[in-house]
């Protein structure tokens, strides 16, 4: 009921739109869960069809949380902190006929705040 | 184990209370899904009792993600896809002894960030 | 199925590492919700070693939606209410052998924002 994928993210801060890797795994028809296990990365679904939407977003997210903000943990990463918990650690999905089912625009993607890393996304059937 | 339901959007950006609708919907108790098939949409619980709290939501999204930001993607609407991923894509909650168990001045909100449209809500049983 | 945790915070706004109660709480291995039935609280996973990561994030959030910008709900605590809907009612996580199997650096903050205040966090198993 468990699966993992492992995603090399190419730099710093990157959305990597993980839905195929995602629709590879899910095996079972219900609700999955897309779990990052990770404190400087997070997961959202949000359009795929253009890659400029990922990187409004993100650069958004950097305004939110700027590099040039105070903060008082030591490493330097605080941004990518805020960033994952604005974005959130999880999201849900519909796994239908074996396929997700997304709305018609939607995708899966990682969210990179601190790269460039390995990052794992668990996967994990929650429901029938 | 899956409902759905649409919801007419009056205005451009506008958080909906759903929770009627959601109630009337929910059948089974156990831990519920609500989850919104857009991009440009998300969903949230917060507080239905005073609706000048969910207008001062979105007036907050609005200054986090304002229209007149450099954005990159061509279609105008990349502030709605910043406040879906901001807000999210589902919202979990408790059914028992057939309703909603939210607490006291919680409501669920379809949040319209670039409307107005006819939205679908999908409520799926995820749990016992 | 279902298990609920006390959280008395200790002031206005202060993020609380629940970790620890919501281990001594979930019993059976699966994916479980922590979910908070509050409009003014919200809930997040994020880095527990250093507690200065959760300073920072609370920081920033009192930056995106400062007290002294205008609202229009009355009571004064439209800030809290904004910071629920960004950080979000509940969070995922799985157990495994009886031990929250969290990411290396993660644990689970119960956000206060409107406090101090005695809390409630709802834990449901949501999936086998």
């Amino acid at each position: 009921m468990s699966k993992e994928i492992s995603v090399r993210t190419p730099s710093r801060r990157v959305l990597v739109d993980i839905t195929d890797e995602v629709a590879r795994e899910v095996n079972g028809d219900g609700t999955w869960m897309a779990y990052v296990p990770h404190t400087t990365a997070g997961i959202t679904i949000n359009e795929g069809a253009d890659p400029a939407v990922a990187r409004d977003i993100l650069a958004r997210l950097e305004e939110l949380a700027p590099d040039d903000a105070d903060y008082e943990h030591a490493e330097g990463n605080s941004p990518a902190h805020v960033m994952a918990t604005l974005v959130g650690s999880s999201v849900l999905f519909a796994v239908e006929n074996g396929r997700l089912r997304l709305g018609q625009w939607q995708a899966i993607f990682l969210c990179e705040f601190d790269g460039p890393r390995t990052r794992r996304v668990e996967l994990t059937k929650v429901g029938g």
